[in-house]
């Protein structure tokens, strides 16, 4: 299909880093059609090839700016114009390719997306209903149930809700896309994926990096909000839902949302840090109370899963970097028979470093003594899919081109999960939470061991 | 404690291949005590010193016969003259180490089983009763119910059951000791371990070698009382077994003997083999009708069990060395709704020529298409146990030193399978089985695959 991807904030780090690559890879390979073009939007003064030599200079992994020079061309705009958005539109209409399917890509902050959007509208470059034509966007959504809902009442004034392609790129990664199958598609799963048979989840994003240079944003935002709110909450919809009506996009929405529904936290869980150096970070306000960890134990009381535990854990500047969900199987009912002792089963499903699968279980110790250990069943999907590991963003891309919007995150999602987010937030500032300090995390970890029994 | 075992059939090759190494390897150890003494017996006119020197000869792994010699004493005997057990009840009585624990251990072939053994309970060797002394052999135990019924009786009237010690090596195996940890001590499994959720049980020992030496006792027996009556059978159990009321040998053997009495076969699966060139090995009459390859499905009608087919298969001059237990779960109720082509989930519980677990999963293919693939989560017990995984005879030794009899089987489970074993074989004369020659044994798992739809 002749596609047309414009790229607003062409020039900023995520569209070098990220977007560029996967474009000219599904180019590459011929996923996306030879007749695909993109169009680089961006207020500075360049020609396609000044922009292309910014490009080269700004992205971290090497782009083949002669392949992409036959498919990318700048367009000047300023955001606020809208007769940029009208010339914009006529350059399209005039184009020697008629596309067939249009995606607007905002690569903006979330100051600048309101303007963009309206502007678009208006201009008529996306119309609402035409589902040939869509507008992408990446979190947040929304500073909090408030905005979020005040953003999303004007998109849907010049959009409709099919039409709109939020992206939360935790999606987009392999095992993140894996865990219905390995949830549903496997009886011995399946079978054990209840209150009865499960004892607790854990849901982990450990950073070592530090906000870097989003200080400006992440300060008004934290953990909670970058990272529990979008992310965490969406793997533990994934791992909480109930079977799909179908695996068809908005069914496992569907399931999601009753998930969100049904979710509470417990406030006495909570524990919120801070790493020290954060208040020199430049731009950082020297009294600044925002946290760069989040611990917290949240329920779900659904049939499945009442009474399990799900503990959320994000932090930046930790000992590792580690995306994982490990889900913790009870004791089985003869363990008192075994004078021995006996660990439970944990399914982990990783995510990163590297996507993986492995499951422990208790076996016997090779030898003569009659002893117990735990052993681990793994599969590392990563090492054996070496060079076959697509980008996040490859497969949202592709998935934009194709209209396919599993991967996107619907309204309601988002309504739900600012929902908890905002009550959450306002209990902990009722009952004043403490923000600890943290360089040696293990403090953070023994904290949450004298709070849950539960290791991290 | 001070050990004291005597070794009869001590030129054969068991004793050079199996027993001397695992008795040299415990001593070393420190697993069997320092004062352990080994009685050879033997009726050939040899000192110590020559038992050793011949001993050396025809082991294949190098014996630490320096090392050996602090431990071991040559005795002749004729094993039908009473008073040289007389004789060797007064070497024993009159030894300079007072014994606290005697094994009188018999391996000899079915031939010599019975006048030893009446022998060694008339020379009071060995008292009816006395727990500290103890008689072990081999199987075959008995040729058919009736003969075995014989033999114990024989063996019952001198000896309590609780001072006999039947041998199948395959229990000394390190999986199959893991079977019952791997089933209950794992809630994953332990869940999923009924006709609910399991398919059928595939329980597997291919052999690449002929029936080598053992022509004149295995033409008599066959692969169905070689390897299926015994090996097998015990296999099944424990698969098969319900929860024991304790992990006690008796509560275990207990559980086994129910399997085996709701067990029966399906005498339309039956398949029975004879490979190309068994006629022509020597000692072997040329009209021989020996099975050297048996297929059959059998059912276990517990609550439990009730409709898996459990197939075994066992073979001699096969295409490779495998014994291996493969788990097939259900599909999931969910299946259909995947357009996918999902299969089932397995374990496998690998006993030769690796011990260790694997299980097979769908996990999605990485990439970007939509796919399931299977994948196999693996652990590789034996890789992960260099130099510490003992042999079967090994652990055997030690537990009839310690008096531990998990690991040796009881009479009613002998019973019990020669009773399915001989209502098995006399159908099988009903039904005019025929006998398969095989050279490819591709035809043989073509038509089990035409019987079953089962893939071997």
């Amino acid at each position: 299909m002749k596609t047309l991807i414009t790229i607003f904030g062409s020039t900023g780090d995520l569209t070098s880093r990220k977007l560029l690559p996967a474009i000219e890879k599904l180019l590459k390979d011929h996923l996306l059609d030879e007749d695909t073009k993109v169009i680089a939007i961006g207020r500075r003064d360049f020609q396609t090839d000044d922009y292309l030599d910014y490009i080269t200079k700004s992205a971290k992994t090497s782009l083949d700016i002669a392949y992409l020079k036959r498919h990318v061309e700048y367009f000047k705009l300023e955001v606020n114009e809208l007769r940029d958005y009208q010339n914009l539109k006529n350059y399209i209409d005039n184009h020697e390719i008629t596309f067939e399917r249009k995606i607007f890509y905002l690569a903006v902050g979330p100051d600048l997306l309101k303007d963009i959007a309206i502007n678009i509208g208006v201009s008529e470059l996306v119309t609402k209903g035409d589902l040939s034509s869509s507008i992408t966007f990446e979190k947040p959504f929304g500073q909090d149930l408030a905005s979020a809902k005040e953003i999303n009442q004007m998109l849907w004034r010049y959009y409709d809700e099919k039409q709109l392609y939020r992206i939360d790129h935790y999606l987009g990664k392999e095992m993140i896309q894996n865990i219905l199958t390995v949830r549903f598609a496997n009886k011995i799963f399946e079978n054990s994926w209840h209150n009865h048979a499960i004892k607790s989840v854990k849901i982990i994003a450990k950073e070592t990096e530090t906000i870097l240079s989003r200080a400006l944003y992440y300060d008004t935002a934290g953990a909670m909000k970058d990272m529990i709110q979008s992310h965490l909450l969406q793997m533990l919809a994934l791992i909480a839902m109930e079977v799909p009506k179908s695996y068809q996009s908005e069914d496992i929405k569907d399931e999601k949302v009753k998930v969100f529904k049904k979710l509470r936290y417990d406030i006495d869980s909570v524990v919120l840090g801070q790493y020290e150096g954060y208040l020199d970070e430049p731009h950082i306000n020297n009294d600044s109370k925002t946290e760069t960890f989040v611990f917290l134990k949240a329920f779900c009381d659904t049939p499945r899963f009442k009474g399990v535990p799900f503990y959320l854990l994000t932090g930046k500047a930790l000992e590792e970097k580690e995306s994982v969900i490990i889900i913790e199987f009870e004791e089985t009912p003869e363990q008192h028979k075994w004078d021995l002792p006996l660990k439970t089963n944990k399914l982990y499903i990783k995510i990163a470093p590297l996507d993986g699968i492995s499951l422990t279980l208790n076996s016997k110790v090779p030898g003569l003594r009659n002893a117990v250990e735990q052993v681990d069943l793994d599969y590392c999907i990563a090492c054996n899919a070496v060079g076959n590991m697509p980008e996040a963003y490859e497969k949202l891309f592709l998935d934009m081109a194709l209209g396919h919007k599993s991967l996107f995150t619907r309204w309601d999602e988002i309504e739900l999960s600012w929902k908890f987010i905002d009550e959450l937030r306002k209990e902990i500032k009722d009952s004043n939470t403490k923000l600890v300090q943290y360089k040696n995390h293990h403090d953070l970890y023994q904290t949450i061991k004298a709070l849950t029994g539960e290791d991290f």
